[in-house]
């Protein structure tokens, strides 16, 4: 199949291209590389440098004896690009990670939060009309949030919810209360490409990706020069990742506020086996379909002690601080989202558990040296008035 | 009270600030003129040529005694306009017309959508970030609109709504599901500024305003060149207004489809009274509230139907046609919007009647020789498969 990866050169975009290639697609991977620029903006360097893009796919056609055709270009910046890249390629199955990923990049300031709905919303709004014009018919799988959801005090169904109001039914997309710029830039693209379906018949998945954590797949071991770009600082690393970095380091993981915070999380493992269980059963033309792409739900706190426990039991002892909560969140709600349709398709988790985390911990402390602790703790908060945390 | 009027050289902006000028207050008018160029480019001229922004503005200043400001800049493209404007004028209330009106304009292609978006979405956010910055306690006023929410099987409460599922309830924004690229980009604009609202405690209005009709407030009566931009081609002109002006000049009225779309409908007139209950009874600090304006529900075959009438009674012979709808959309479907809210405020509304359509075809007639028939018939296409139509 001709699987075109958007935003190739990211944490999982990368990892994602090798996978489908390792499976023999044919793997076209595109990027802008804006992530690497946004990374020095944000003094935010991944754990390991990561090679140029193409170093990358040439040592992965070394290693793996296959290719993978590559295009450095901006989608939402140059229609021209993303129209002759989808004419020239004419891509089967289009894996759309070329947005920017970040919560709190998102809510830097009024540039940040311009250029997140500017880059992600308008990019998308031109592969759609590409899509249109030359693959009416390939499938579309672009990766959201469940972020996008906030935390609604009734269970979170997968993007539908059916409901019945003064004695009448209808199905209806489920109501969105996103918690920064970023995550409403993934609500505006579900909109948008909900219409697209609807209208021209369009073919699309919409992952609502959980929080992902995780620093090596089977296609990253193959070769140090592999590695995905892992992040562990508070701009543009998750949670578990940050707070593996910390145990590494001998610092007091940082939960923000209460830390009664209940999220979806997954494995990047699990994104790559999510993404193919969806290329591979494709949405039928016309349909807009949504899942929820997560395996287990923890507190931030719950984390926070799991990565404690685990860090113990190689011999180190860590601490637990709560700081002031630099978001805007509840830090104690109901939280219970639906996640079947991948399970239904086929998803065997990887859970976790102490045994993972040690062999994050055993892999970050490898780099132990590269870690930068000063970019750890949240320079960005959601509200003027918030002080800044001082950990 | 100082009251920014966004868009206010458009069809409802300039009526929208004579009518809060006339009330007392003192108002500010800002506005890019791309509604002009877009025009333009649209082959789309309004029946009566606007006077140059300024040129209006000084003769209101003749006729009523009463002084408004103006500034032309692009809230969209030039932040540094809009915190300026913001920082130097501090409104209490901002009227925020300043988006691109047109859903065919928006499914135009590529470039439309994506500059309708941009215009849009973009623009409110910078807004919402001069806002935050130099008034936060401002009452922004929006203007979006019923097709936001679509044609659901089940009522259309204002904005929110209770749902009970699985046992639990909460209260949610109602799922939208709109019609065109410009109706999502006031979903996105929603999205947005409910995300203002909870997290920096903005207060804001989202008026989600039916198919204005109509050519004439008090305040375009008091002189000729203090008319508003009526726009009666298939573009920018709304369907009674469109349907009125085929009657003039005795073409048939051309009815999209099968006409059982039923919409909510206002009299331009009621736009001005309700925009103005909305700022004399603003939102909390922190609240997003939502309100449907309109006064009543028509299909548009009834509407065809009592423009026929109106103009048989003058003596006017006139025939309705159905045309392929240019549209994708339901043409037969329940719809029941509620509109509770700016009545409790008090709105008094003007129901249509044949009189007023009588009134309207009488206006029209005045200017009868400046009409372009060749405006009138759709010339976009929601999806390439419909055939243009011929009518």
């Amino acid at each position: 199949m001709r699987v075109l990866v958007l935003g190739g050169d990211g944490y999982l975009g990368w990892p994602t291209a090798m996978y489908f290639s390792n499976l023999g697609h044919e793997v076209l991977v595109a990027d802008n590389l804006a992530k690497r620029q946004w990374e020095a903006e944000m003094d935010a360097a991944p754990l390991q440098p990561p090679p140029t893009l193409r170093h990358r796919i040439r040592r992965w056609e070394e290693v793996s004896g296959k290719e993978i055709a590559v295009a450095v270009g901006d989608i939402a910046e140059n229609h021209r690009f993303v129209y002759d890249l989808i004419e020239g390629f004419l891509p089967e199955a289009i894996i759309h990670y070329a947005e920017q990923p970040s919560a709190p990049y998102s809510m830097a300031g009024r540039d940040h939060a311009y250029s997140t709905q500017r880059n992600n919303v308008l990019g998308t709004l031109n592969l759609l009309h590409a899509m249109k014009k030359h693959v009416p018919e390939a499938h579309l799988v672009k990766l959201g949030t469940m972020g996008e959801y906030g935390t609604p005090n009734i269970d979170i169904e997968e993007g539908w919810i059916d409901i019945e109001h003064n004695g009448r039914k209808d199905r209806l997309p489920f109501p969105k209360v996103p918690g920064s710029f970023y995550h409403l830039s993934k609500v505006h693209d579900s909109h948008n490409i909900h219409f697209a379906c609807r209208i021209w018949g369009l073919r699309s998945t919409d992952l609502n990706q959980g929080v992902v954590y995780g620093i090596s797949t089977d296609e990253t071991e193959l070769h140090p020069e592999l590695h995905t770009s892992f992040h562990y600082d508070s701009v543009f690393g998750t949670v578990l990742n940050r707070f593996c970095v910390q145990a590494v380091i001998g610092e007091p993981l940082t939960v923000y506020g209460g830390g009664g915070q209940r999220r979806g999380f997954l494995n990047i493992r699990d994104t790559l086996q999510c993404v193919r269980l969806a290329v591979e059963n494709p949405a039928d033309v016309g349909e807009f379909r949504v899942f929820n792409q997560f395996t287990q739900v923890f507190s931030v706190l719950e984390l926070a002690q799991l990565v404690v426990e685990a860090a113990s039991h190689i011999g180190k002892e860590v601490q637990l601080t709560h700081i002031e909560n630099p978001r805007v969140e509840a830090e104690e709600h109901y939280y219970n989202p639906r996640n079947d349709a991948l399970l239904a398709l086929g998803l065997k988790p990887r859970l976790l558990s102490e045994e993972l985390v040690e062999d994050m911990l055993g892999r970050i402390a490898l780099h132990a040296d590269a870690i930068d602790h000063a970019t750890l703790l949240p320079t960005v908060r959601w509200r003027e008035d918030a002080p800044v945390p001082t950990g």
